[in-house]
C-alpha cells in the first residue's frame, strides 16, 4: 500500500478499540464509532427482517439479485457489533456478487456467553433451509469473531444432520479460542488492533468460565472438518490471529476440504473493512466474490425481497 | 468432481509417465501423447519467435491483448516437456487474462542439467526487460517443475539485480529436489502422476550429481523470498507434491510476501491441464486469471505481435 494509504489506516485504527479494558457499553459505542468510518457501497437496499430467532438485516443488491444467499456474522469478538457495523464487508460482497446477505444479529457476550451465538446461527440458517433455499445456494460468510462464526455454525450445523452450506468466507477469523497461535506472540505490537490481554478481556465473557479446548471454540485446533465445504481465509501478516487461519488451512486440508488460505503481506485485522480506501481490500473483495460466484450452484435470479420474514 | 468426470480424468492420467524408467526419448514421447490430450482453447494465436538465448512460442490472445506478459515455464521434471505440451494451460491463462504469453523453450535434463534451464529463463526475462517491458506488466507463471522455475528465475533476477516480476503462479509446482515434504509419503500411491522411484531418475538427470540443499533447487525449504512479489500456489490434494506448495506459503508469509495457497480436495498434480473436462481446472484457472488481473499494473494495450522478436 502507499505511504498515504497506509497512515490514513493507521489513523483509523489507533482508536478506540473493541477490546479495550473499558465497560461493555464503552467498548460497544466505541467499536460503533470506528466501523461507522468504513465506507458502506452505494447501491444497496438493507432491510430489517428476522431470520430463526433473532433480528437480521436483509442486505440486496441493486436491481434483481442473483440466486444465492450469503449468511453473513459480523465481528466484534462475540461482545461488540451487529450488522450495522459489518455492512462494510456485507454491503460489498453483496453488491460483488450480485447475492443477496442476511447479516444476523446474534446474541452478545457477556450477557449472552458461549455457545449463545452459535445457536442463534444455526437458527438462522436452519430458518434458510425450511424457507427452502438450497443448502448449495448458501454461503456462510464473516469476519472476525463472525469468521469463527462461520466455522463453529457449520460444524453446529453438520453435528445437527443439516446439510453444510456450499462454501465459507472467512476475514480474519478467530479460530482458536486457547490463543496457542504463534502469531499470537510474533505479532504482537505489530497487530494494531488486538493485544493479548484485550483478548483474554472479551474471550472471557465469552467463554464464561468454559473449557476452550473444544471444536465450536477452537476449530483450528480441534475440530473434525470432515465433510466442510470449500473453504476461503482471508488474513494479513499485521495480525495475531493469522495463524488461527494458518492452522485451519492445515487441519481443512488434512480432512480433504477444498481450502485458499489468501494472505495479503503488511495489512491488519479485517483489511477488507478498508474497501474504497485500500486496494488490498478491493482486491481480496473481488477474490472472495469470485470465489462465492464459483461455488453458489445457482441458476437464475430470486424475487427481490421474496424472505422477508423466514422466522 | 462428478464419477464421470474422475473416470475421464484416471483413464487420461494413468498413462505412460513422464518419470517412468524409460529412455529420455521415450519419456518425453510418452509425454507428448499425454499432454497432446488437453483441450487447449479456441482463438489463441501462436508463433515461434526466440527471447534471449531461446525458442519460444509467443501466445496472444483473440483480439488485441491488453498490455502484460505472462513468462511461462513449462512442465515436465526439467527432462520432458515443451512449450507445445503446457499450450493448454498457457492458452487458457491467455485467454482468461487477455495478456500474451511468452512460453520458453529451455534446456532440458539430462543434455543440460541444472542450471541451465534456469539461467534460460532468466536470459527470456532479461530479454522482456530490454525489450523495454515494465516489471510491473511481467508475471513468471508455471506448472510442476516449470512452476519450481518461476521461482528459481525470480530468485535468480533478484540475485542479478534485476526488478522482479509483479506476480508468480504455479501450478503444482515442484520446489524441493530434497523431497522431504510430508506429502512425499503421504500421497504416494493417491498421486497417479509419480512414485518416489519416478522422481529420483528425473531429478537424477537435473541435479547430475549437484548438491539439491540450496535454494534454487530447493527453495520450499532454503530460499530467503525477501523482496517476492505476491505469489499464487496452486495445488491439488492428491499429489506427493502438496507439501511443496504449503511450505512454500509458510515461507513465503514468513518473507512478508503476499501468497495465496489454493488447494483443490480431490484432485492431482497440475488438474488446471484439464481445463474444459474437470469444473475444479476451469475454476482454478479463472482464479489465477483474477489473481494476475490484479497483481498487473497495466494500463491499454500493446500493438499484437510487437515483440516477434527480442533476441
Amino acid at each position: 500500500m502507499s505511504r498515504q494509504q497506509r497512515a490514513e489506516l493507521d489513523a483509523m485504527v489507533r482508536r478506540p478499540r473493541p477490546e479495550g479494558s473499558g465497560s461493555v457499553e464503552e467498548l460497544r459505542a466505541g467499536f460503533r464509532a470506528m466501523m461507522a468510518e468504513m465506507i458502506v457501497p452505494a447501491g444497496i437496499r438493507t432491510r430489517a427482517t428476522t431470520l430463526g430467532e433473532r433480528p437480521a438485516v436483509l442486505v440486496e443488491p441493486a436491481g434483481t439479485p442473483k440466486a444465492g444467499t450469503i449468511l453473513y456474522f459480523h465481528g466484534g469478538s462475540y461482545v461488540v457489533g451487529s450488522p450495522e457495523t459489518a455492512m462494510s464487508l456485507t454491503g460489498n460482497l453483496v453488491t460483488r456478487t450480485g447475492f443477496r446477505a442476511f447479516s444476523v444479529d446474534y446474541r452478545l457476550a457477556p450477557e449472552h456467553p458461549f455457545p449463545a451465538a452459535i445457536e442463534d446461527g444455526l437458527s438462522a440458517y436452519r430458518a434458510l433451509l425450511d424457507s427452502g433455499e438450497d443448502p448449495s445456494a448458501i454461503a456462510f460468510a464473516g469476519d472476525s469473531a463472525g469468521g469463527g462464526l462461520t466455522v463453529a455454525v457449520c460444524l453446529a450445523a453438520r453435528d445437527a444432520g443439516l446439510p453444510v452450506p456450499a462454501a465459507i468466507v472467512a476475514f480474519s477469523p478467530g479460530l482458536d479460542m486457547t490463543r496457542t497461535g504463534e502469531s499470537m506472540d510474533s505479532k504482537a505490537g505489530i497487530d494494531p488492533f488486538f493485544t493479548r490481554e484485550g483478548m483474554a478481556h472479551t474471550g472471557a465473557m465469552y467463554l464464561a468460565g468454559q473449557d476452550p479446548h473444544q471444536p465450536m471454540l477452537s476449530p483450528a485446533i480441534c475440530a473434525d472438518l470432515t465433510g466442510f465445504p470449500p473453504v476461503l481465509l482471508q488474513a494479513g501478516t499485521n495480525e495475531m490471529l493469522l495463524d488461527d487461519s494458518t492452522r485451519m488451512a492445515t487441519r481443512a486440508r488434512d480432512a480433504g476440504v477444498d481450502v485458499i488460505l489468501d494472505v495479503t503481506a503488511d495489512v491488519p485485522h479485517v483489511f477488507q473493512a478498508f474497501a474504497g480506501v485500500l486496494d488490498e481490500a478491493d482486491e481480496a473483495l473481488d477474490r472472495a466474490a469470485l470465489f462465492l460466484g464459483q461455488r453458489l450452484r445457482t441458476k437464475g435470479s430470486v424475487t427481490p425481497g421474496r424472505s422477508v420474514d423466514l422466522r
